[in-house]
């Protein structure tokens, strides 16, 4: 292991301290904020980082925030980063600097390793990560387990630090059942051997936070879900949730108890990830009968009854709609010995496998691929966010290179690509003046289509193969290439 | 089988003639409408029907039209009833009534057996059935098959009869690449022989009507996908259909080929199926950790991302998502060599069982149903729609009579259910009247909600269990009467 972490945002170095102490800063902090209320928000990813500056942000500036994360080699930077005045997020949004901007000039945010914080904290927000681990055998059956942990322990710490009359506001994604059968239990007995009154509120609210141009927006300007164990629980996280969300306009909802909100949000993202693998079936019937499957489900989305229906694409990215539906799965069979869910297991199995569907059809046109240069248009797994956790481009890069073909990378939002260690070219200008075989558009990065230089070497290229793996170019453009007999477009939905 | 036909309207008794010879009356209608263009609708059912009088009250009334079936038991009626003043559809939609009543004054609409019509028809709207062939075996693994063999008779007789220039609009929802790969071969090969020059002109459109209070307006103001085999053949869909749906209102969308709209057709329904397979899994988890679904599909429909997510409920009814997905899947293995469509098939699969799922929770709480009268709330498989075709409330009907329990049925559409060849009362007055240990929702007819008398029967009401299946009733009578100890209320997506 590094004793070092290196900022994804500046490339500078930070030495991991063997020893955490931060009691000193952390109390001249509530010294400057004193009469605030202190709500700590654990993790400083893509939610948390996010989150804090929306809590520090609150329409009464009545909270210090303090940002905890771990002393690792992939989280430590961060908080540095925060205290040194560069958030550690790239983005499109605006607001993300302005809100952090804010809360330099308020002095109401600060970042830390110390679990010092926790003992000072009025609210916890608890963002830790719960990962699913899954693998497939031979015949490409799903075989995956839920271990709860790290999670555990996590949530013993807070016990064993937190006030008597703290409100853990629970954000993690869990398996349906979770805080009734594993949070609350742990409080009541840490909270029995420290001798203190069983005063604490335990909550549970999801974000539905989009890291986009509208990543700000995407927390404070829209719906939330909520419980509590009980009802002043419930009580309480809807005043915390009514001082940082604007809830005039943005509503609400009480759900009866935890397991309902934890179920609401797997259901979520369950529901997404069953459509994607569902329509993953047709492209491939599609492909093979001569039906342009993006035009179809244009005529098909005019219902409203069937706005939903997605387009076929590369894969399914990202830290949720991978693992949610196995989440709730496994809560099925090990917290109520029930069947687990085949649809949503199905469809996480068939979304896995996406990305194989593109690299076929890449080997299917161009034969053996040693030696050819391809361009890779977008690493990240959603249009116009640098996020790369779990992104189909990885396994699609995986398998060129293991094709021996010579790959550049392009992403305006990425600028080291963490999960294969590889540097990407972010300038689409130094990107257009090389020479490509094949050129595969991966992520539905506005930038492609928006770009003028981009646009005019695109209509320029002779002899060369387009892979439009994710329906990145529209239909008008689509047609005005596939129209030049110089260049041959294919891709998932189009035919 | 037997030599008479009854009417489901007026139960008056047709005898079926030996020999169809209806030439004569054929020549006089058309006599009566010359200069008309004659269009022929083949199949009188819920689709055909109600087609049959959009075009005749087209915007120009310049179609003379003909309404054919077989005459058979099931079909004989509906010829002489439409012929003596009767339309064989009870609906809640009142512009059936309205636009039957124009084409009696305008005598443009005829209906008969005869085949002969066929000869004199400048358009031919194919509606011939095409059903699957389903059952399953001992470990509730699904059988299924599709026999296109009356579907390719019936074709073939078409293309024997029809004009040499004459526009077949397929109107049947058949597997993905039948236009081309079965109708457009026969109608080469009879024309060859006939010696005919290949004038014919074949394309596909797919209704979206849904026989409900919007029953004319679900054809006529409704958006249309079309096609043709080729471009002569889609022009003169455009301009057939342009002269009876408001096109201006909901565009024409015109598919690059006949497989894409039989796609498109399929790939829709098992849009929905899929949706409800997929929800009823987690129905059957919500039961088990003490989740009320309804509460929280209701707080995820927010999201616009996410509105076509279904409620649970009783099962899947209907002729076209009971059957559909197959039909898709088995054009899939059969056309094209491909491998099913694994998510859609297993929706098909977990549809069908779902009545089951209410029967078996009626068990777990009611124990013993033997001389326990249940009254049945609804048989039709949609609300406000009198369609018993594959109604799920017939899977629990039957385990319900099996069970030795007292059924009394009702459903204000409904007289005589084919299916089961029972009486329905219609009268929800004269059901109220009656004692019942179980009363038992199915189908969302309004009249539960809004009918004054019932709902004052219902409010008053002790000692009974109540099984809504299908979510009935909203969510504040739900509370009402939960709250209420002498009833007990349960049902799907309740908790």
């Amino acid at each position: 292991m590094n004793n070092y972490s290196v900022s994804q945002i500046t490339q500078k170095k930070y030495e991991i301290p063997s020893l955490i102490d931060d009691k000193e800063n952390i109390d001249n902090f509530l010294h400057t904020n004193e009469g605030k209320k202190v709500v700590v928000v654990q993790g400083l990813g893509f939610v948390g980082s996010v989150m804090s500056l929306v809590v520090a942000n609150s329409f009464d500036l009545d909270f210090a925030v303090i940002g905890i994360d771990l002393p690792s080699e992939s989280s430590y930077w961060k908080v540095c980063s925060i205290n040194e005045g560069t958030f550690p997020i790239l983005t499109s949004d605006v607001n993300v600097e302005k809100f952090y901007e804010n809360s330099k000039s308020n002095k109401n945010f600060y970042a830390t390793c110390d679990d010092y914080a926790y003992s000072v904290a009025d609210v916890i927000v608890v963002d830790i990560n719960l990962d699913v681990n899954k693998k497939y055998d031979d015949s490409n059956r799903l075989i995956y387990d839920v271990n709860l942990n790290s999670f555990k322990k996590a949530i013993e710490n807070i016990a064993n630090l937190c006030k008597q009359d703290v409100l853990i506001l629970v954000e993690t994604t869990v398996p349906p059942g979770t805080c009734l059968n594993v949070v609350k239990p742990i409080f009541e007995e840490v909270f029995q051997k420290r001798g203190l009154r069983l005063n604490y509120k335990i909550g549970h609210s999801y974000e539905r936070v989009m890291p986009g141009p509208n990543y700000i927006d995407s927390i404070r300007n829209f719906y939330r879900v909520y419980s509590g164990i009980n009802e002043e629980s419930a009580n309480e996280v809807e005043a915390f949730l009514k001082k940082i969300i604007y809830t005039d306009k943005y509503p609400l909802t009480r759900l009866a108890n935890t397991t309902s909100t934890e179920m609401a949000k797997v259901l979520e993202n369950s529901y997404r990830a069953m459509n994607i693998s569902f329509i993953e079936e047709w492209n491939y019937f599609a492909e093979n009968s001569n039906v342009d499957l993006s035009e179809v489900i244009h005529a098909i989305k005019m219902r409203p009854t069937h706005q939903n229906i997605m387009f076929p694409g590369l894969g399914v990215g990202g830290y949720c709609l991978t693992k949610d539906s196995l989440l709730a799965s496994w809560a099925a069979k090990e917290f109520y010995n029930l069947e687990g869910l085949s649809m949503s297991e199905n469809a996480v199995r068939i979304n896995d496998y996406m990305p194989n569907h593109s690299f076929n059809n890449i080997i299917k046109t161009c034969g053996d691929l040693s030696g050819k240069k391809i361009l890779i248009l977008g690493v990240s797994y959603l249009g116009n966010v640098g996020d790369t956790r779990y992104s189909p481009v990885e396994i699609l890069y995986n398998k060129l290179i293991q094709s021996f073909a010579i790959i550049q990378l392009h992403d305006p939002y990425i600028k080291y690509w963490e999960e294969v260690k590889t540097y990407v070219e972010t300038d689409i200008e130094s990107v257009i003046n090389d020479n490509f075989d094949i050129i595969v558009f991966c992520t539905r990065h506005s930038i492609y289509l928006q770009d003028h230089k981009f646009n005019i070497w695109l209509n320029s290229l002779s002899n060369k193969i387009i892979f439009d793996t994710n329906l990145v170019l529209n239909t008008e453009k689509i047609h005005l290439l596939k129209n030049k007999n110089v260049v041959k477009i294919i891709g998932n939905g189009i035919n």
